[in-house]
């Protein structure tokens, strides 16, 4: 089942977030493919993880394989330049719906972004986002992890 | 540990080689990094694996990752254009050595290699091939399996 999402850039941090669940994520890239097939583990908070996922013009594959934290700290080393982490908060809305707010550290220090999930493309289509939220991004390479991974922005000037 | 290993193009099938035990290998690359890291499934006999290999120039390391057959189901498409399948005989040689003969078939059919895997460097380096053992390709990318599933042979002109 395709996801639906919608990606934004954040204006500026909602109200009372510290009330709201927030994990560490830290990923680092293994390889992608001409074709846009991307190897990428993550720690997430106590978690470790392997994911694969298929390039654009595929049939959508991702596979999420649990990984032994060992296995990731052997597998870390080869991400070398490659690697991204951040803070993901969860926001709730109404509707059930919840905002993935990520808030970038390292070289993408400054840089929010913050994707929704709608389970269907209605809610998608009639989605009103907050005033916090700033420009829309869905679907801009610029803003994908696999590329934001290898983007070394101009000192003092952070992307975004 | 690294592993001390020599490869030897395959001049004839030795002889007795339908006594020993031999399986099939089907594998595809998932991707492949600029700096080498390498992400491949592969199923040997009733096995899938997924398998990330560092690049050339890092220290060496290799995992291997048991798959369920349906998970390697589900990413065996996200290779297409970047697979090769062998059958692997394991023929023994004097002083437990054994040797990995690989039989390629489809686009690679008539090519076939040999590696032999030495607990030793002195081991390495007194080793006497068989006569049947043709050239030694060691540490030659264009036998590199990465490299053998994305080559595309004139037709009528089998590599090696």
């Amino acid at each position: 089942m395709p996801e639906i999402e919608r990606k934004f850039l954040v204006r500026e941090l909602p109200p009372g977030l510290g009330e709201h669940r927030a994990e560490p994520i830290a990923q680092g890239y293994l390889a992608t493919a001409p074709d846009g097939v991307e190897v990428r583990i993550r720690r997430r908070g106590d978690a470790t993880l392997l994911t694969v996922k298929s390039g654009p013009a595929m049939v959508r594959v991702e596979e999420e394989i649990a990984i032994e934290a060992d296995r990731f700290d052997a597998l870390w080393p080869l991400t070398a330049g490659r690697r991204l982490d951040k803070v993901r908060h969860y926001v709730p809305l109404e509707d059930g719906l919840v905002v993935e707010l990520d808030v970038y550290g390292g070289a993408l220090d400054g840089l929010m972004t913050a994707e929704i999930e709608f389970p269907a493309e209605a809610a998608a289509l009639a989605f009103s986002p907050p005033p916090w939220l700033g420009e829309e991004v869905t679907g801009d390479p610029a803003y994908a992890n696999q590329n934001l991974a290898v983007r070394r922005p101009a000192p003092g000037r952070p992307p975004g």
